[in-house]
């Protein structure tokens, strides 16, 4: 649950740019297990998800504060591969590790991240700018994370090279893309896929009061998917309708600057996929498979395998 | 501990103008007890220990994000009554509560804190500059803190209107005097009490790489301290010196600008009192009785009753 209506809060700063805060606490047994990530890579995905909220209001990350909660009987070692992901992730996105508070803790692990980023105030991208008719994007492919998840927990080594396992451990926040598409004026309304397609598009068009259709076929998924998605899941599209933890970017465009969404994509090096289109004003999100018959997710915002 | 050498982390902005910020984790069981503080004071206090981080720096507060974990077990009337207090103190202090992350906890309750403060570049204060022959200062009185969590520990209520107790669950951060002090560029280094006055000082001789020699009979006590410290404490100084959670300024200024300081103390509405000077340079901390005698604190950054 967020305070606020975007991914990070805009704070008015000075007359033409404007900063941006977000705050993310990873719990674990809630959001992570140690069985399942090393410190290393959850001191990067710890860092990732907040660069990620920056990056889908289109911002530049630039300063972090890291809170951590530390059980007593965590080792030293430990904490030193912590923050060596950290500081690994801040350095590959040039974010300054400015401030931390560690403090002792009589439970699990917590690490609270906040991150302060930066932007041009007049090309910021909320949630709420999605008009009928413009055409419905994503990055990358969906629902990797939470098939790699699923591998996991069905005894997966973390240290596995299989690439779906990778992308729910190390996930690759889209900065370079949220950048171009902001610094273009191409996204009407941005959101990074923490909750899931279904749940985040939800967000979207709740904010922008619209609805959307997209079309099952459409969505684009990794070659790990289809291979392995089959002997993990009953429902072969419901991990990219509703896994979570993608970190890729959902936005929307105008139809006629299409050509210019794929010129952002080239720069910034990674896919971008058009999975349908907003309807409305007013209505919901449906999907569509290739019969034109519509498709029910399992349950919003989570993968029920 | 602290990642950084002062209370809050200085972060270029414009030219003239520098954020700065700070993260605070406050854990039960390690911080608070639930037996000893309502859930309003929890949340006023949370934003308070922050504040003082940035008053302590001479600069104003303007935004705050809170990140939330909470075990399951916690009611919906405990939370609201959380952010009533985190609300309430940050209308007090003109600071706006942009952004939060409440997520579910498997331990215990745990806020974690960053606010965000505003400053001239030329006006902060650090804990470095502490120089040769320079007075040290505090605000308000020591130890009250200490001894209203000795009697909240003894089974006194947190209702009660006993001082001691009010100064420990509902600390006053001096943002108006750290301003007035920056402002007029009066102190040379600056720090809030959180770990206690021997501690505190400690990092400013550390960071300025000077010694003080403070006189034990100057320390400003309150009434309550004076009349209630001997039924609580065998050593009368004890709290004082090594008591934490005061949240008072400690600071040093040059002996020529006394009557600038006692008029800063006037227009902030907070007494302020000479009780020692800076040696050095290199040395330690040295605290004398009213015969000369030195007085040895009990144990640094904590009063052992």
């Amino acid at each position: 649950m967020r305070a606020i209506g975007d991914d990070a809060a805009v704070l008015s700063a000075g007359t033409r740019t404007c900063l941006l805060a977000t705050v993310d606490v990873l719990n674990e047994s809630v959001h992570f297990s140690l069985d399942s990530t090393s410190p290393y890579l959850l001191g990067r995905k710890s860092l990732a998800v907040n660069i990620s909220d920056i990056a889908a209001m289109g911002a530049r990350p630039l300063y972090c504060l890291v809170g951590l909660s530390l059980p007593k009987h965590m080792s030293l070692d430990f904490v030193r591969e912590l923050y060596r992901g950290i500081q690994a992730q801040a350095k590959r996105f040039k974010v300054a590790l400015v401030g931390g508070d560690t403090v002792a803790a009589r439970g699990v692990l917590s690490i609270a991240v906040t991150l302060i980023g930066r932007a041009e105030k007049r090309r910021i991208v909320y949630r709420s700018g999605a008009r009928p008719g413009d055409l419905v994007f994503v990055s990358g492919t969906l629902g990797d994370s939470a098939l790699g998840l699923a591998l996991l927990q069905q005894g997966s080594p973390v240290s596995s090279r299989n690439h779906l396992i990778r992308r729910h451990c190390d996930p690759e926040p889209r900065v370079a893309l949220g950048q171009a598409l902001a610094h273009a004026c191409l996204a009407t309304s941005m959101i990074d896929i923490s909750d899931g397609l279904a749940a985040d598009l939800g967000h979207i068009l709740e904010q922008s009061r619209v609805g959307a259709e997209l079309q099952l076929e459409h969505l684009p998924l990794s070659k790990a998917y289809q291979r392995q998605c089959p002997s993990l899941c009953d429902d072969f599209y419901a991990p990219a309708v509703c896994g979570g933890e993608d970190y890729e970017l959902l936005f929307t465009a105008a139809p006629r600057r299409r050509k210019a969404v794929a010129e952002c994509s080239r720069t910034a090096g990674v896919a971008v996929t058009c999975i349908g289109r907003i309807t409305g004003p007013g209505g919901k999100l449906r999907i569509f498979d290739s019969t034109g018959r519509e498709y029910t997710p399992v349950k919003k915002g989570f993968c029920h395998f």
